[in-house]
């Protein structure tokens, strides 16, 4: 039935510059010096460090913005509502999706969505669909005209709409939506349509009360034409201002999730509903007054390519959600293991605190280095995006660090909240609330698994240009040009970017190869030829994902010695190099030894792969004089800890019952 | 600061007859015929079928047992409170903790636990606390005329009771709860007193507000001594029957948690109680009319063992419900997967079933087949325990298998509901919910990774008495005295155990040699050095606990050509040999798959790590035919499933609203 073998693609491998590898012993690192705590937490928070705090002190110096588990989701949702009010009425959303400069006003979006998600997610979420995909797309899609009609209403809250895409038969595959716009030239109008219930838009955040707008995308169908001209959007009215009903739309509630139940999640038919021409955002695709349909793409699959972009921005936001949730569960985790005793060597010695446990230790730690790698390579993506990034490279970074992130923020969270034992498992203590909303980021805005597909892709579409260009590989595939030099001490980044290289330079070629094989088989598609290798595909996006995540941090950083290829874009204050080096180390230490596909290619020999494993141990010890300032370091004010990152019994004292 | 080198253990290793490790092609599979589906079911309850009919049936028939997502927390109790009256209302307790066969009234409860987890773990956690933790310890630490006054009214529901054994600051370590019992002789009667905050009891399910009984764990101090006799358990009125408050009593309620609301977790401060003499559980220790105190135990360090011992069927109870749980997700996960399309090859064809992409179904059936093996390993358990099986054995398993299989639990139900995308993120079809309670299973009557650590302590035992025994090596370590053969075929469970054992050969003594390096250092204490050591001591545990789960497997079910050292007690059908062979084996495949230790101590190589690798999806595609038969395997009825296992445009159809 089956047999243990490699796969045919394997033996068509072509031969590309790699050294044997070698165990070596690391140089010991340097003792790390204090902690500057101060610029620690500006370099974390990245920029817009004002509106942060503005944010900050709204949500600490309200009674709205106090925690209150265990309600129903209306409850829940007005009081997410209520949390925005008061965020409008400080004034915050001023100069955000209107600004005359647009870039500084998405920075600020972002820092006030981010400091959101801190504490509450559905808060975070509820916003970002209005200003973002709502907004964005009005940006993005609509012609300057459009903007300037509608952007100061979305900033100014009077026009509050929803991001009409996913159908219920359509999620993962946008591309496929049902939903009709047909343009009735007589009436001058489109007029928008359900065809079935798998075409109902579906998970709509704040179409079940919220919105009275929405971007709807739908198949755009000209007069006499059966085929469509491909995916366009519109903005709708869904509700009138007062929360009437609209003749052509009918709502209703997608009900209960795990968690992010402030989001009023919902369900949109449209029954011929009538949409002004004027409303589709037209900047690459419009109807004139003659009823004329242009299109600036040369295709209906190249406009959605265009059209989507729009949400590469949106996976940057959620990967960022993800990271500051996460830090917020190892702040909590890790000052409960500074407090909490357990178990005593002696019954006269005083008992341990989890966090002198090496598994304890080991659990947080790394973990905690991975968060600090995965803030800063985000903040120096946030600062390359639209400038110094090719829309391809954005569109990749943007698919591989918001899947590798939200899984690495949705684990952090589990072990923490399982290294503070039933506590963890208190409401009131946050993480595993927090971790319970976060849990939907693994599937939104695309599947992680099917996004990581999408980065593969991409590794083999550059692969075959350099392929085709007699053996130049550019961009992010340039190392395989070049022989890798001997490899680096064990416990430093370099040697993971070095191992990372070697298994991408042998992993990709041969997946490749065994597509190309695939491809050649008799009535064989190359969707099929690909699907047949989606798992080996999954290694290479971990492996290219981890990549790039690296060698930004690096080169953000200025640390690792430049192994990375590093550019020395170093924006951090000198006194940060030696925690951020040590972090770093940990962070790339803890990448390799948690990637077996290393081993199974060679890239990594199994005594190196014990070497990096016991360097771990190493690197938590001597972590562990630093942990109070490690959690200070994770940003995180004390109005946003929880009872356990203080003193839990006098928290259940029978006093303060 | 730290480098990278071999601990120094490492060099002490003793020689262990190691065969070089080499990659072997397997014998291909035979073709798997049509699955026997009942046989599976029955298999895969093990044991009282007419008692889970009977609940499934009382929960099939009322709409006291359909769910009603995001309540509150007092109405999600009355809920769980209906739903255990209507199955006493059943007469189903009938027999149970009062049965003249004890055994059998042990598996007739454990049947009704189970199956009730499969809808609500609330209910099941409920019961368990009052059958199976306070009738159980009535049961085990009473004297037989304790037992005949107290459980006729624990089996009938008149005499509630809950489990008073954690402290706020005592939550693993057990041994060390401060409540106070002391022996008052002038009343006969013991005083119970809760010195401080952190020695109320904490976590205590059925306290807020069900409870009137508790048994209450103490330190017992005979009238003038300073030193505790040791934790003793008392049976202690916490109310009155119509719920009024008793005298000494503070009861107050832990409050919201990420799930398992239906549970009323509560607080207990003792304040001077007074408890009859006859109150203290009496079949190790006691004291009579004149007050003299005699305990059977040597040490109070014994007695506790003894007592604590209550605990470990407990966790059995714990794994299985991990164990339905899991089948419920992939149950759900599968038929989706086998309805649910995205992405077509060509614009013309149809969409492609998710379990049609390799990476979907490397998701879900090597999971599917983990849950069959652990379900199988679980039931021989259970039929071993108290019989066939030593106590210190029992521990051993029940520890390693609860950590095991609550992780791969929570592990297969976030893949499970991530496979589901947003629908699996709906409360209504349940994955999400479920993983929200069982969340808790990780933590709790043991945090898993100090049960690992309990695992790894008795095999050091074993070994050690071994090594005393002048290299004889005996029970769960008697591989160790054998050269192991050459390696068997890798799609083979004989290759698993092989490799296990080879790596568990390397493991245990180099570990052991290590915490001796460390022992012998100036002021260490045992302690210290098994502590020291704790990272290496969790690879033991996981090596060791595969291997008695796969052993476990093998043994009762005669699959894996006997490379397991199974006596062959073959328990099942001829029908389902060929099933329980492939999804051994694909089971065998994955924990080997799954284990970068296993390379890096030498146990696999490199190219036998890629083969295995490989070999899972080969499996994975020969399965697929039978996907449909395996979500019937998984022995979930259709009342138990969610909408998305069924016609999920149709649940959601506008006809619906």
């Amino acid at each position: 039935m089956v047999s243990a073998t490699r796969p045919a693609g394997a033996a068509t491998v072509p031969a590309l510059p790699l050294p044997p590898c070698a165990a070596t012993t690391s140089a010991p690192l340097a003792i790390l010096p204090p902690i500057d705590v101060p610029a620690a937490q500006r370099h974390m928070e990245g920029h817009d460090h004002a509106t942060r705090a503005a944010v900050l002190a709204v949500m600490a110096g309200s009674p709205t913005f106090r925690l209150h588990p265990g309600e129903s989701k209306e409850v829940e949702r007005a009081r997410t509502a209520a949390r925005w009010a008061e965020l409008a009425g400080a004034g915050l959303f001023v100069d955000t999706v209107a600004a005359a400069d647009a870039a500084a006003g998405r920075a600020k979006l972002d820092a006030i969505h981010e400091t959101a998600s801190l504490l509450d997610y559905s808060l975070c979420i509820g916003m970002s669909v209005h200003f973002s995909l709502f907004g964005g797309s009005i940006a993005a899609l609509g012609t300057p005209a459009q903007a300037a009609a509608w952007l100061p209403g979305v900033e100014a809250l009077t026009m509050r709409g929803c991001f009409a895409l996913t159908e219920l038969g359509h999620g993962s595959n946008a591309r496929g939506v049902e939903t009709e716009a047909r343009y009735d030239a007589a009436a001058d109008t489109f007029v928008l349509h359900t065809p079935t219930d798998a075409a109902q838009k579906y998970w709509i955040g704040g179409a079940a009360t919220t919105a009275r707008w929405a971007v709807a995308f739908a198949q755009l169908y000209m007069p006499g034409e059966a085929a469509s001209r491909g995916v366009h959007a519109f903005i709708v009215r869904i509700r009138e201002d007062d929360g009437a009903l609209v003749p052509g739309i009918l709502l209703a509630d997608c009900g209960y999730k795990v968690g992010l139940n402030g989001v009023d999640n919902g369900r949109i038919w449209f029954s011929h509903a009538p949409v002004p021409r004027g409303h589709l955002l037209a900047r690459y695709a419009r109807v004139d007054a003659a009823g004329v349909y242009t299109c600036d793409a040369p295709s209906p699959d190249a406009l959605f390519g265009v059209t989507m972009s729009a949400l590469s921005g949106g996976r940057i936001g959620i990967a960022a959600s993800g990271v500051g949730q996460a830090r917020v569960a190892l702040a909590i985790a890790l000052r409960y293991a500074l407090r909490r005793r357990a178990f005593a060597a002696t019954p006269t010695t005083p008992e341990t605190l989890l966090l002198d446990y090496p598994m304890h230790r080991r659990r947080l730690l790394p973990r905690l280095a991975s968060t600090v790698v995965h803030q800063t390579a985000l903040n120096d993506l946030k600062a390359r995006w639209g400038r110094a990034l090719s829309a391809k490279d954005g569109h990749v970074a943007s698919c591989g660090f918001k899947s590798i992130m939200t899984w690495h923020a949705l684990e952090t969270m589990q072990v923490a909240r399982e290294a503070c034992g039933g506590q963890g498992y208190k409401s009131e203590n946050r993480i595993g609330v927090s971790r319970a909303a976060l849990d939907i980021s693994a599937t939104f805005e695309g599947d992680n698994t099917v996004l990581l597909q999408q980065v593969t892709k991409s590794c083999l579409a550059s692969y075959a240009r350099g392929g085709k260009s007699g053996g130049r590989w550019s961009g992010a595939l340039e190392h395989l040009n070049h022989p890798l030099p001997l490899p680096p001490p064990i416990a430093s980044m370099a040697f993971a970017v070095y191992t990372l290289r070697r298994a991408e330079a042998t992993l990709l070629p041969r997946l490749a190869a065994a597509i190309a094989a695939s491809a050649a088989e008799p009535g064989a598609t190359p969707f099929a030829a690909f699907t047949a290798h989606q798992v080996a595909a999954d290694a290479v996006a971990q492996v290219h994902t981890q990549l790039l995540l690296l060698v930004a941090f690096m080169s953000a950083t200025g640390t690792g010695g430049g192994g990375g290829g590093g550019g020395g874009t170093a924006r951090v204050p000198r006194s940060l190099r030696p925690l951020l080096d040590t972090l770093g180390t940990l962070h790339a230490l803890a990448v390799v030894d948690d990637n077996a596909a290393l081993l199974r290619v060679g890239a990594l020999s199994p005594a190196d792969a014990a070497a990096v494993h016991d360097a771990i141990d190493g690197l938590c010890t001597a972590l562990r004089p630093h942990a109070a300032e490690l959690a200070a370091v994770m940003t995180v004010p004390d109005f946003l800890l929880a009872p356990i990152a203080f003193d839990v019994v006098a928290h259940n004292s029978r006093a303060r019952l």
